[in-house]
């Protein structure tokens, strides 16, 4: 197995996954979402995509058995295991004008958004080229007659996780989510294993 | 008032559209599909966002007052009239790909997708440039308890129309949108006019 990795309060990591090779994103505390990025490391212009993945599984909650898809139909991660199923694929990263427009902050944070530009920026990854992410462990309940949609606290508890499997050779990003609504009111640490 | 525009049956059209003018869209005979993008004239790495929109409205279905935002979480374009109230801002644009793997086809329409890559690229923008588009009178009913959804015909009739007006200089991709469940089982054009 291979090292637990922690990725601290409202920051964010960038590392390689390479094909066949899982990745186990655990939430040591509970309550604690991650922003999940992936790009193809041969063409980093192939990105994961939330319409293509939706579009293809005919449901917004994803778990075990489901594929994410890049922009180009092709499988980036497969959902190996899932002790939630309960995940975010509909909102973008939070950022400085999240913080901005929602919260009224007046000096606003650069959220998983700023995070995940800076550990990406090393393979080329520019900010214009954030996409949806896969917001592991994050609650966002639909009411369907409407469509209203709330953020509520993860359903995740200490330790539980969700592994993917790596579909071709990846560049991975991934945050310790920086918005308050998301996590239940409280910055804590993600960990993530690559084995 | 402008001149009416038509685009053909599965087929797509690409303009520009000043700051302050209106893009009436227009569905003829009822039930058909049209995919909007838009794109900042100045600068085309900034995109319409369905990830930023729907996290700004906490709401699926957008409708008049609502703001369309680009991946800069800048306004592109307000809704201002809307005659049907149920529009999708959760799915891609049909392709090949959809078209093969959703419906089996074994010589696939090139779809949205490829008429949207073919009237966006006199102004540079590439095919992994293409979002999450907002389907104009795209009926995608969702069960907020298993966030399972379903592709069902539009709610339009015939001469519906929604109307934006845009928040900057804008180049504006459109389709006749070329899948069957997206349409009530039947290709029609869509219309359109700028004034």
């Amino acid at each position: 197995m291979g090292d637990v990795q922690t990725i601290a309060p409202r920051s964010g990591a960038g590392f390689t996954l390479d094909r066949g090779q899982t990745l186990t994103v655990i939430d040591p505390e509970g309550r604690q979402v991650s922003d999940l990025l992936a790009f193809n490391r041969a063409d980093i212009r192939e990105g994961i995509s939330s319409g293509r993945t939706l579009d293809y599984a005919s449901r917004l909650y994803l778990t075990t058995g489901d594929r994410l898809y890049s922009n180009r139909s092709n499988v980036m991660l497969d959902i190996v295991s899932d002790d939630v199923g309960r995940h975010d694929f509909l909102l973008t990263p939070c950022s400085k004008e999240t913080f901005a427009i929602i919260y009224g902050d007046t000096d606003p944070h650069r959220g998983c958004f700023g995070n995940l530009a800076e550990a990406l920026a090393p393979w080329g990854v520019e900010p214009d080229m954030i996409p949806v992410a896969f917001n592991c462990f994050m609650n966002v309940p639909i009411d369907g007659a409407t469509g209203t949609f709330t953020v509520e606290p993860p359903l995740s508890k200490a330790g539980d996780t969700i592994v993917f499997r790596a579909e071709m050779d990846l560049i991975i990003g991934m945050t310790a989510c920086s918005a308050l609504q998301s996590n239940g009111g409280s910055f804590k640490p993600i960990q993530y294993r690559i084995d």
